[in-house]
């Protein structure tokens, strides 16, 4: 039987049909609601003031409560997997990831990738292909831009390899190029009383710890829900059938999950931490399934003052999130293992009254 | 004790309650909101472009995103089933179902129905019920029309029987009837690439097949969630205590969702198709489960020009959903006999941009 | 090691934090929105016509469809929990509950306490906290004030407890304080066939008892999903890593979602009582757990005349519900005990149409 369906149906790209410099406009444009914000704040929980009521953002000079961050961040994402990621083994980093633009409800984003490194494993069967992804909004400003790297197979492991060329990314966001997705804000009008901490930047400083205690158990049920709030399709995290044969033998949960649970989790001992600015590197550790209890503790890296701005200050963050383990000892590695009960370790920046 | 409750409380019609011109006006009016847009898209993951991101849908000429039909029919379909469906032992059939005017967020709709045919079965347990429903809009136009039948059971067994009437229904909808809840596209500025499918209207032919590929498992929190949303209150899908001790053990989802399911994986083939403009029949073939994990297949049944329209033409399509049978076979039917992995034969046409 | 991170993160307050007199602003304002509305009814599925359809509120004079009253109850109430019952043993009850001013979508609330009364244990191990707490709109008017009581831990036995108060609570809410929240309505416009039921205020009489019949399991995704919408922070319903480790070995639902599930369950049976106006006291008798159908039914405790209102009477309920127990036999008491499937006890006031 001939398979006329094979061209129409997407099974998309493998590690040969890259290259470097393409460009690829990834569908589907998204208006962001009110109604994607609450299933957001109903799956995650989050209480940062600034994104939760719209007259406290208006008091400190939002024109509304500006969309979460991660919302943000995990919507641009979602569009880049049909092209991306579809055949990806791996996902093995984020690194320079800016948020440049407050988005509203009501804003259409999509996104676009930039090819700008690839590099074939010794094994050939697949190669690591860099991308610099950017969500836009409608009037075609950069709201978000980063970059990751991901391990994808191959079709054919005879296929000819690209020449390798692997970018050179920066360890970090430069604290200069922090807070142009946050406009000035009037610290006066900041209630700390009503944003739940009396916290600001100068109250913190580098090396220090915090456990935010909580831990917070995910159902299959939410993270389908959270990832296909996003429209991200990477089958690995719907279709028990298929992965119930699996190595793991279960439904793998999208990386992105942990991240907000554990931004969500950081209100306790962050409240006025109201923006994740830049995002330096993170990594998934770990895998995380359904009726695992994910956990969180932080420490300050770095404390920075932005230029030319008294309004707010950045801190440098890792927040690390672990599985069915309570985070009062900072788990976090043993030599340079990872505690097994680490699923992620990320490095970001937040911004904070001053 | 007396009980004076009951008459309070409503138990439902049986088949004796109806009569052939019997008119009945559902309960409870929706407000169709963003928020419930949010929430539908969260269950199923939808992507088609045109309902996705208002800028998409304005580019081709619609005011704004509308809402996505399947929303449309299960809200219509939802406020029928306390007055049509409450006692009913199956849900036999659908026909000559016509999307007829563009829903938006904030449009309010309720639902009327007609009692179009009554046949007792001859057990004289139960009797078809043949109604005519329809979804009207705050300016009182019509939405969306459609007939379905159904198995009720009688109050007593004794109850007079109705005089037979049964309908003569359209084996489908007509090509030419097609298309009036889709304004006049602008093809031009049908942006493929952002929708993420090249397939037009001239790339499909009768008789191809194409899998959908991808498997969606769900779960009792997302079909209970979801069933609510549409204010469909059968409580065979809501209450495990005593669908626990039924033929199934265990609750039955509402046959729209795997509808839905379906439709949202077909986007996997049939990108641009993106509006179903009418539902020639349809057949749930066996319960679905949760736990289970759906996929789904189509074959293109024929292609139709909309008469005086060079915008968009049509595709009548069968769609099968499976569940814990991925469809690279298409599996359908052995003789007479339905695999037995399918739930779903759906008979529908879709609009695509020519 | 030290732990400098100890002050900064919030383990909430002990009883021997507490005085009476206290005021406390609590954390976080929330906008509630169309988003979470449709959140809300789609994991209650309640179907009363004035929140469910713009056009019905307004046509009997609302400006829209106000927000179901139990939600901003469950949304005020979650703000109170990180400053009063993150360290309670056991919520022990309500009263005097007044909802003052309809809440719609955009509008933004806040909750403050007042400490009103405390009363140490002779364990000396707990005492117990009463509070009223007001949720507060935008403008600053109280939309909705009750006082609630909790056991709350000693941080120390040796701790010296404060003077005893405990101050004198009303057994119910006055019918001549009730409707506030409740503009004047058209009763000519108010259309029984589209609500979904015939009966008004005249049709009920005390004493009568009414079993809504269908039951509703609950999902552990569901009433998390509930609880951090509503901000609702206390652990005991997210971790069940720990909690499994707990008295119960598993998850508690929060209090609140079997009162919003017997809530739209009582519609079938008050289907116009679209407005809870008070509550006079509450109780939940036992806990419920996920895998539980919850059931309920209810007894019409009075009826009353609004003073100077011909629109709207009011109804005095007491809903009960109960897990896996259908209610046709009205279960309640055996003597002094609460029959064991009873889980909550709720005294309240709703209005309905003359």
């Amino acid at each position: 039987m001939s398979e006329p369906s094979m061209p129409k149906t997407d099974s998309g790209k493998f590690f040969e049909d890259f290259r470097v410099g393409l460009e690829i406009h990834h569908a589907t444009p998204r208006t962001i609601t009110l109604g994607d914000v609450a299933v957001y704040n109903s799956l995650f929980g989050s209480r940062f003031a600034v994104q939760s009521a719209d007259t406290f953002a208006q008091k400190i000079g939002y024109p509304r409560s500006p969309v979460d961050d991660l919302l943000v961040f995990h919507v641009v994402f979602g569009k880049t997997v049909p092209d991306v990621s579809l055949n990806a083994v791996a996902n093995l980093g984020y690194a320079d990831c800016h948020f440049l633009k407050a988005v509203y409800p009501g804003d259409t984003l999509h996104s676009v990738s930039e090819v700008i490194g690839l590099k074939e494993n010794s094994s050939k069967k697949t190669g690591i292909v860099y991308v610099r992804s950017r969500g836009i909004n409608q009037n075609g400003d950069t709201v978000l831009a980063y970059v990751r790297w991901v391990m994808v197979r191959k079709r054919k492991e005879t296929a000819a390899a690209p020449q390798e060329i692997v970018p050179e990314l920066p360890k970090g966001v430069d604290a200069t190029l922090l807070g142009r997705a946050c406009p000035i804000i009037n610290v006066a009008a900041y209630d700390t009383a009503l944003a739940g901490s009396t916290r600001r930047f100068g109250d913190y400083k580098a090396g220090e710890k915090i456990d935010h205690i909580v831990g917070i158990t995910v159902e299959e049920a939410e993270h389908m829900i959270a990832t296909r709030l996003y429209q991200n399709t990477a089958r690995i995290h719907f279709d028990h059938f298929t992965e119930s044969k699996s190595r793991f033998g279960k439904r793998l949960i999208y990386g992105g999950h942990p991240i907000s649970l554990a931004r969500a989790l950081s209100f306790n001992g962050f409240g006025n931490a109201f923006h994740v600015a830049a995002i330096n590197g993170g990594r998934h550790v770990s895998p995380l399934f359904a009726g695992l209890t994910v956990f969180a503790w932080s420490e300050v890296l770095a404390i920075a003052e932005l230029p030319g701005r008294k309004d707010v200050g950045a801190l440098r963050l890792r927040t690390v999130a672990t599985k069915d383990h309570p985070c009062a000892d900072f788990p976090y590695k043993v030599g340079d293992e990872y505690d097994p009960a680490v699923i992620l370790d990320l490095d970001y920046w937040v911004l904070i009254p001053r």
